[in-house]
């Protein structure tokens, strides 16, 4: 079944439509998260709590297309939204809402809505459902964003440009390694996202204290089984995994969605903080992929600001500290918690969108990035050469010893920036130098293109990685 | 000018109506901080940049009339909601909206919105607009909130309870004083609350990099003190304060508001936890106003729960995170923070509405809760009297030592607890205090209500508080 | 080897010792990660750094020998600490400190001290170990843990105890089934464990940018692989994972323990909740194990406070915070963050030793945990039967309608609150009711201990996957 | 009294001296919070207790002496430190400890140790003392710091360079605007520190439960004003403001430092983080104060990182985190929270010294700064112009049209920077250009010091506040 699309919105009532939310708007996740997708997606929870009874008997299976129909035709969204303050959650109001639509149509059939059902079974199994809608729009845009990476690390494995410590130029790495790197992150975010798909999301199902005592109560406890039996089918029923056990209170899976969303948001703010730090006017080694109008302002002409990057920066900003509230959310008591289930919802939702919004944006961002392997090289060259003095350090550091070698060159290097020559210049100008290291040499050893260690043969492990991943 | 109420909505985008927020779903707030509210404020900040700039002979009066009229009429909230992501901000689309709307009024104002105007003064202005609009609201309710709780305080300051410290009974207390306790933290929010008042929320006004250079331009550096004369008068016809510098990045109005909200829902937050305690099954001290169907169970009649405290629980369990992101958003680069910026706008909202609707619904809670005095004489009993061993032990340690006299009272209620016999029983029977006190003293001093300390002294120095406050 | 724990205490610079910290103080996780445990580690990796270049053929074995004595006479400690002021971290003062040492022992040793290596190296990898170690003490705490939460489940299965949901009495469940609660999220805590310890804590080794390019140059371009040959050697002789990538600003590892340690402590932290509602005055369903002084007043000789639950919720309420630092590091820049990494120390620590205090904690809280059915019972029947009040609408509703049987529930369970008799004798006083049903059917459906459901095969389905998971 | 320093340090167990708390480690804040000072603090309260008391009359002066000198002679501190899991807090072993010690000395004085006290009145209490005695520090470099940030506005208020937005150059600023930017968010933290001074941190004081019934027990009933004159003798006698009700579970004070704390954090950490981005290599517009080995590499010579930047950054990092543990113990249950305040002490110790180290290292910072004026201008002419694309609009938008001039505009800087030439020159040479503006206007027009708005007159705006607030 799929309920309708025909949700009313009470125009009068105020809406966010994603206006402050670029970071989502406009992005698929955003349409699986919104409260009309919520609302049906709780109806479609119902059906399947209906069919699953039907499957076992308990209840008849003209009752279930009477609810499937009225699930279907929509309820009132934004009178759900203001009746749910009665009873702090808006199951109840969508059970009654439901029931009366149900009754309209067959009246025998409004008994069987929401039979033997709490709330929470209702809105833990909707949400889980949500999850995993959004979990798999999010790998999809993970596994284009990691292709576009491979395919960044390949063609870049050579070439040079400064590796930055600290702020500061350290020694040369190529762009395909930090590519590799980006790959890298991507690769475990993907590890850890079919992980908990592995684990599998489990549908809610327990009834008011985690018995299924009502279950029970409407034909349940005379299954071959017992009441237990209801849970295997109706997690069937729903798509999600058989629990061990209800978990109203034991927020295992709320929490593992917490950890997954707060991973993937940073393995993303990582890759474009980097892009922006590229991207600076004076650095300039990437740029955004072009696109009409984008990243324009509206009064400088002159810029193209790295909209996307500072899209997912934005949403790596928030996500762990909505993630911090479903953490907290295991802090739950008794058989069900008075407020901490209630905190859940809308960080859960803003968690997932925004992570749904932000792996599409650096799909379309890692897809077009512009590499600037010239001015890298321009920049490498910066200082001189003095990008190398680790280098230096090491070959100089047995004839000068360790300790003479490295202050030779702080002190050449630090001449060098307050503008006395050159840093190479001033290295082969150097007496000490000179009397140990031919001229050749030194020019040799000031390349930093002969000094990217292992660069290559990084990259390397990390697209083995990612052949491995993608079979 | 107030821009009208008509935005069209797109209702095939998703949209959010408070489904999942029934802490604030309903509440005045709510409306005060919607994506319709916020594209009507933001209407209402270039509105006020026109007029700032017609006042100081920048901008012709017609220009500001045609700008009027475009604002009133409202703008597409979807669609500028889809284009947000281009720019990362909804200001550059609705600034080009605005002027094409202008430019079909008037085909010359056009070029008159938004005049020198980036989108960060038009936003943040906005900000600070609906901020001081929700905390109007918020300290109404914290007053309608106070004004209860000083009643309840004054009504049951010699009514005795067991005080609970680690959940466990302590000594007696009144639960005049514990309303006193909440009230206190109250006027602490209240006074919280006026001084950010009085401090004031300011203006944003910077052009493109905080040196006002664009407004300079065009005609504002002929002014007789220069372009920022500009700075008051857009603040008095905005209606907030007068910034000392653009404050793009330096980001403390809304540090300020993060612990300002913080500080309300964590106060609203300890009077609903204190209620939910009060009202458990086995305690029964207090339960929440009742109202037709409120806290109602859809499948257990006998249930009703403390809705209202749950609602505003919630609120205080999220409000700490989503103001932690507002907190961290003073780490913003440069003279605009490429993430952190557009990391503040959805937390920022989402804790207005839930300090909105948290303090709505205490007031609520406050004004008609029922208190169980009777109960809680019954509770203070129920240990027998072990509820005042801290004063047997002031008492009995000059006559048998402190040590000895702490482990008598230790023993004796240990064997109470274990189901020897009542406390007070087992202590008149105790050979040790037979010897030193008379049966007529033990009984008295085993009197909860004779051992209430300073409770009605504490009441009073709160109501003095409140009575100073209210003038 | 093992370095020597002859560390070198100045007393006179300010340290910590636990004094603000009961909830580690004193467990065995606090031994494993205080500063003397760090620094021990770090020079441990120093060591393997050179024992792994040395089995390589890269340092000579008397230098390993040379630092592995200087290493294990200890460094100063408090001189350490002060001297990472001046490079921001304790490594480049170590080294030093540390070649020192070589070189009074062995002078020619001295240059093979940290060779090739940068400071994350050393630091990234104690940190794993360190974490190693802990996870190991953490989940043997764990395993004890579940074991006696497994003897609770099947001892107290079939004990009958109310259910409570939102602060109030819903339906019974039985004290085996809340044992079987915290087991289940106990085995989910020891499995996110074992996934890590599956994946495996990686091994730190870069080099200044993670090229390895220093490694290369004292030798390991020269290998029969390349450099890349010392990484799977250097993580064996370390006792880490074999990186893929070295991961200076890709935090995986970190976001891993970060997730863990927060799931770990929520779970601990919803036992600790529970047992605190159990055992509040009104309840005593349960106490904590009776230990001599603890959990004693300094004024209240009656008090016996619920110390143990209240360490493991302390450390609940701090962990998810420090992680959220530890998360956010993932927004690291460049090859080298400058701060994000320096910022993920303390919180690390502290999280490592909170977890491991909570562990250690609530196994022993478990172990002793007093239980008592009978008060369990009583306050099962407080109510006279309306806990039961679900089941009666189901039994009532076929023959009254669904809403009626509710509407007379709800009235018949109000007036018992209001003190108009046993909520059982209105039942059964009700004419409608007394119409429909036999009053010995009444008595049967009154009785909560006949309405618990599937608990005890809930309790079934726990023990099986404990059963399972500790083969 | 000063209780002496001699704390006695069981060296066997785990310490912490700031190993990984470079931020914090040697710097004056550090010895105001480690746990010897806690200790000596706590000490120093219950002397103070026991002074109020002498002072109405309620304690003998001879038992004050005796009390003075056994706190004055220090206590075991590790054994504290492993005595507090028994009670969960450490003072109630504290007291033992501390009555042995008085007794040993006079055995009748012992009894007055801690007279009616409970352990939440002496922690509460030295904490806030021990935040007073920190905030003066902080505030004293802030001084220094706002000191420095005036003298660096002042000098450079006319030094132009880039300003940034969305990490591109926006519009030319000049360093005198940025410094005052910074100096105005000081002057900030500096008032708010300096409103939560003038409410002023309370002393606790409230017995078991609040109610000063154990202070009244041992005679304080008896006083002229009852027991209640002891809060404003006892807040006088420790140095804290007396307050209006005792406040364990209303934490106002502590939710007031978190704001504060997470505020000063913020202030200096946006100030630190434009510093790193001003000392990137490519833009080398500032450099940090040059110190013997400071910012060294152990392996690069040519390095120096800006690590007083980084070491402020990483404070600003984690405060906001370990400050929202203290915004959460707002929701603190019942008379004293089982958690809730035992999950305070060490996130408040974390963030006090965090600030501390801050501000005294971003004093040192401002104070040192390079600031290189010729880099800025180098940088500034960097885009041959485009900087100010935006006054160019403005120009040319009433002769070409607006739509037409910024799109000419956006494509002469995009042709240079793809190359096609110098952005001023391919100006000059369009023709649309060269009809309506002569050659030498063109030139003035793209001079970026001729474009720096009101930056001067913002500079004397903050100023202004600066010698105000100096006064």
């Amino acid at each position: 079944m799929t309920p309708s699309k025909e949700t009313t919105v009470d125009t009068s009532a105020p809406t966010d439509a994603g206006l402050l939310a670029p970071a989502w708007a406009g992005t698929p996740a955003a349409e699986l998260v919104g409260d009309e997708a919520w609302l049906r997606t709780m109806l479609e929870v119902e059906v399947a709590l209906a069919r699953a009874q039907a499957r076992l008997g308990l209840v008849p299976a003209s009752a279930v297309s009477a609810i499937e129909r009225a699930a279907a035709s929509g309820l009132d969204l934004a009178g759900l939204a203001a009746r749910a303050r009665e009873s702090a959650n808006p199951v109840v109001g969508l059970v009654q809402a439901l029931a009366a639509a149900v009754a309209a149509e067959e009246e025998a059939a409004a008994e069987f809505v929401h039979r033997g059902g709490t709330s929470q079974d209702i809105l833990d199994s909707a949400a889980m459902l949500i999850a995993v809608r959004v979990l798999a729009v999010v790998d999809e845009d993970l596994r284009r964003l990691a292709t576009s990476l491979a395919e960044l690390a390949e063609r870049h494995r050579a070439d040079p440009m400064p590796g930055r410590t600290l702020t500061q130029h350290a020694v040369p790495i190529t762009f395909g390694l930090k590519a590799a790197g980006w790959l890298n992150l991507v690769l475990d975010a993907r590890d850890r996202l079919a992980h908990l798909a592995e684990i599998g999301l489990p549908a809610q199902l327990g009834g008011a204290a985690g018995t299924l005592s009502s279950y029970a109560e409407y034909g349940g406890a005379a299954l071959p089984g017992g009441v237990t039996d209801l849970l295997p089918v109706f997690a069937a029923e729903v798509g999600l995994r058989d629990p061990v056990l209800p978990w109203h209170t034991a927020r295992a899976p709320v929490a593992d969605l917490a950890a997954l969303l707060t991973f993937i948001a940073g393995a993303l703010g990582k890759i474009a903080l980097d892009v922006q730090g590229l991207a600076r006017t004076e650095v300039a080694e990437v740029a955004e992929p072009a696109a009409a109008g984008r990243g324009a302002s509206s009064a400088m002409p002159q810029k193209v600001n790295p909209v996307l990057s500072t899209l997912v920066v934005t949403a790596a900003r928030q996500v762990p500290l909505y993630a911090t509230v479903l953490a907290q959310s295991m802090l739950a008591e008794d058989e069900r918690a008075a407020g901490a289930w209630h905190a859940e919802w809308q960080p859960l939702r803003e968690c997932l969108r925004l992570v749904g919004g932000a792996a599409h944006t650096a799909a379309e961002l890692a897809e077009g990035l512009v590499v600037h392997p010239d001015r890298m090289r321009a920049n490498l060259g910066a200082s001189g050469g003095a990008i190398v003095a680790e280098r230096l350090t090491a070959v100089l550091a047995p004839v000068l010893g360790r300790a003479p070698a490295k202050a030779l060159l702080a002190r050449l290097s630090a001449e060098a920036a307050a503008g006395a020559g050159g840093f190479g210049d001033l290295l082969r100008a150097a007496p000490e130098v000179a009397e140990v290291l031919d001229p050749a040499t030194v020019i040799e050893l000031l390349d930093p293109e002969r000094y990217l260690g292992a660069s290559q043969a990084l990259v390397d492990r990390a697209l083995k990685r990612y052949v491995n991943s993608a079979r």
